[in-house]
C-alpha cells in the first residue's frame, strides 16, 4: 500500500439530513484505488463557516491530499471558497484567470452579474481546476483540492486532477463470492488473513430475496498474491461445502450515472 | 432548531474504495429531522483500531449522540465492539443476555461457535440494542450508539433507538421547484434567506436531459414560517419570469430499499 493518504471533505446540509445521496465519494475512492494513493477518511460537514475552516484545518494536516465537494456555487449556501480561504489565512481575491473563462462562457460582460462573479472569486495563491463541464472552476490551495458537489462537473474536475498526484501502484482487487453463513467461514477466513497481511481481505455479507450471500473482497498492489489469495479462499470455501464463484461481487455499486443527480 | 446534535460514524474501508455505496447516512439524517436532533457531522474511517478509538472519543465529546454503523459481525475485520471499548477505556465481555439471545436464534449450545459468541462480546456496561432482523445485538454506551451496517438490520436496531432519544420538535421541509439558472435567483434568495434565517434554506442545481433545474428547499420547525418562505420563494420565482412548482423535490432521493445492499 502506499504511504500516501486521501481525505475527502462532502460539504453540504442537504447530504447530512438525506435529501441528496452523495455518490462522489465512491468515485472518488475508486479513482484513488487506481492512482494507487489511500482513501483513508472522509467527513460530512455542513455549510457552516467555522465547520469548514476547522476542518479543512484538521484534515490538511493529517492527510496528503485533501477533497471537497460542494458549495462553489453562486448563491448563498456556497460558502466553500471563502472558508477555505480563511483556513489557509489568505484573502479570497477576484481570479483574473476565473473571470476571464466566464466571459468567455457568458458570451458578454453584462453577463457577469455579481453572483456569477462570485464564481471567479479564489483564495490567493490558488491555482485554478478546469471545470470543462459548466465553466466555473474549482482550486487547489496547498494538498486541498476544492471541488464542486454535482458529480458530472466533480467528476470532470477530478479527472484533471488525479494525473498530477504523486500516488502509487494502483491499488488492485479480486472478489469471490459464495452462499456459506458468515461465521461457518470466519475461522478459515482469519488464517487467511493473517497469512495475506500484506492484502487487506474483507468479508461483506449481504441479504437477497431467499437467503443470504457472501463477498470476499481481496485488495493490494501485487497481483500475484492477490491470486494466490483468491486460491486460497477459493479452496477454503470449498472445504466447507460452498462453491465459490470467482470475480462476482454481487453488491458492488456500479459507477453512478451522473445524470439528475444534485448535490452542492 | 433544536440544540441537540448527532454524528454518525461510518466504520468500513467498503465505502472508502467505493465498494459499497453508503445509504445509512441518509436514513439516519431522514430520522434525526423527525426526532428534531440536528445531524451536524458524519465520518467515515476505515477498518483500523486507532481510528476508531480516536474519532469515536472525539465525537463523542463533540456531539450529544453518536451512531456507528458497521463492523459488529463474526469476521477478523469486525472490530468495532472491541476498540469502541477501548474508546471509554472499559473492557470487552461475554454479555450474559446478549448470549441468551444468540442461543434462542441458533437452538442449541453447539451452535454456539467461536465466531457467534464473539457477536456476543459487548464493552462492559454498554446497554444491548435490539436486533429484530439477524439477533446478534448493537450495543449503547455513553452517548454512542453501535449498529450494524446491512442497512436492513441499521434501520431495525435505529427504529428502537430514536423514541430513546431526547430531541425536539420534528424538523420539517418544504421544496420548490424552478427551471431559472441558479445565478439569476440568486440575489434574491440571498434577499429571502436573510428574511428568514430561522429556516434554512438550501438552492440545489442538477442536470437532466435537456436541460437544467433548480430544486430549492427549506428547512425548520416552524409551519407557518415555512409555508411564508415557500410563498416568498414562489413570488420571487415569477418575479423573474419562472414558473414556481410547488413541493416537488426532483432529485430528493427516495428511502432506499434494504434489499440487497450489503455493507458492514
Amino acid at each position: 500500500m502506499s504511504a500516501k493518504t486521501a481525505c475527502v471533505i462532502i460539504i453540504g446540509n442537504e447530504i447530512l439530513t438525506g435529501r441528496t445521496q452523495d455518490v462522489n465519494l465512491g468515485h472518488i475512492g475508486k479513482q484513488m484505488l487506481e492512482a494507487g494513493i489511500k482513501l483513508a477518511h472522509a467527513r460530512v460537514i455542513p455549510d457552516i463557516p467555522e465547520d469548514i475552516v476547522r476542518n479543512v484545518q484538521e484534515c490538511s494536516k493529517a492527510y496528503t491530499y485533501v477533497f471537497t465537494t460542494g458549495g462553489i456555487g453562486p448563491t448563498h449556501d456556497d460558502i466553500t471558497a471563502e472558508n477555505v480561504a480563511k483556513a489557509f489565512g489568505v484573502p479570497l481575491l477576484l481570479n483574473p484567470e476565473a473571470r476571464a473563462r466566464l466571459l468567455r462562457h457568458y458570451g458578454s460582460e453584462d453577463q457577469l452579474t455579481e453572483p456569477r462573479l462570485r464564481m471567479a472569486m479564489i483564495p490567493q495563491g490558488a491555482k485554478l481546476i478546469d471545470n470543462p463541464v459548466s465553466t466555473a472552476p474549482g482550486f487547489n490551495i496547498g494538498n486541498v483540492y476544492v471541488m464542486a458537489g454535482v458529480p458530472r462537473i466533480m467528476q470532470a474536475m477530478l479527472d484533471g486532477i488525479v494525473p498530477t498526484l504523486a500516488g502509487g501502484p494502483p491499488i488492485r482487487t479480486r472478489s469471490i463470492g459464495c452462499f456459506l453463513p458468515e461465521s461457518q467461514i470466519a475461522p478459515g477466513l482469519t488464517k487467511v488473513a493473517e497469512e495475506f497481511s500484506d492484502l487487506e481481505i474483507g468479508s461483506y455479507p449481504y441479504f437477497r430475496p431467499g437467503g443470504f450471500g457472501l463477498s470476499l473482497v481481496v485488495r493490494g498492489t501485487d497481483t500475484k498474491r492477490l491470486d494466490q489469495a483468491v486460491a486460497a479462499l477459493g479452496a477454503l470455501i470449498e472445504s466447507l461445502g460452498g462453491s465459490p464463484v470467482l470475480g462476482i461481487d454481487e453488491t458492488a455499486v456500479p459507477e453512478p450515472s451522473s445524470q439528475a443527480q444534485s448535490q452542492k
